[in-house]
């Protein structure tokens, strides 16, 4: 079947160019968390995206937010409690990886045992940039595959 | 700073180094895991550290290697499924920050609303070197604050 074409994904050289945690935050919650680790961590808002997706009887907006500590960057995120993505994220933690390649990283996860978990998809915010597929490794973490992030303007500049 | 005296600390600026998200795998799978990250990923190990105190009856040695990726540190721990640790994570995933002054960043965590859970101990291995507190955030998230990992040498050089 698709053998040949796995295969071919799996041996290819794929570079990451960045890791993020993503901290999956029960929604509205992620705006108060953002301050959070602002106040607690010394954590700076680089970005903000705002999902106007929302169901109607829901009051706020939610967000995914990119901060920056130390160097790295930790996406803090709302997530509905009710979704699919929630129940196959497991944890409220999952890391996302960048690469140019989302569709040989992919692959390459999968062959070495990992199990893709629905298909690659264009990206919502600024925080994961156009295609994302997601992957569950033999040890139940979840890995978010993108490609990278689109510049944003520092919301605190 | 005008305000580094004041609440014992909570105020104090804290200045971290570093950010590591900490994968906590099932003892003995750590070993395991990270092989999977290096196939799936191409992480590259740059330490690992054995945990000698496990018990009589255990086969394995517990592990907790040191994995760079993209520019980044992940840290992977073998860890009791039964152990309070564990319990205390909630999660599989919890994110170190580095500091040189773990009692600082500590209490400022605790005087932004977060809960410290045990004492500030010494840690055990090259991953977190020297002082090791936690704490969880409202949100449920769990942060190891450590003082800064000892340089190790690359297993793969």
């Amino acid at each position: 079947m698709a053998q040949e074409v796995q295969n071919g994904g799996a041996d290819k050289a794929v570079k990451f160019t960045a890791v993020k945690p993503q901290l999956m935050v029960e929604a509205p919650k992620a705006a108060d968390a953002v301050q959070f680790y602002k106040t607690a961590f010394g954590a700076v808002e680089a970005c903000r995206t705002v999902n106007n997706k929302r169901k109607a009887e829901e009051e706020l907006p939610h967000i995914s937010a990119q901060l920056e500590l130390a160097g790295s960057t930790i996406l803090v995120s709302d997530i509905c409690v009710d979704s699919a993505t929630v129940k196959s994220h497991g944890s409220g933690c999952v890391i996302c990886l960048e690469t140019e390649d989302v569709e040989a990283a992919v692959a390459k996860a999968v062959g070495a045992g990992a199990v893709q978990e629905g298909e690659i998809t264009e990206g919502e915010g600024a925080c994961c940039g156009g295609r994302v597929g997601k992957v569950k490794d033999p040890y139940g973490f979840v890995w978010l595959i993108c490609s990278p992030a689109k510049k944003c303007v520092d919301v605190e500049a």
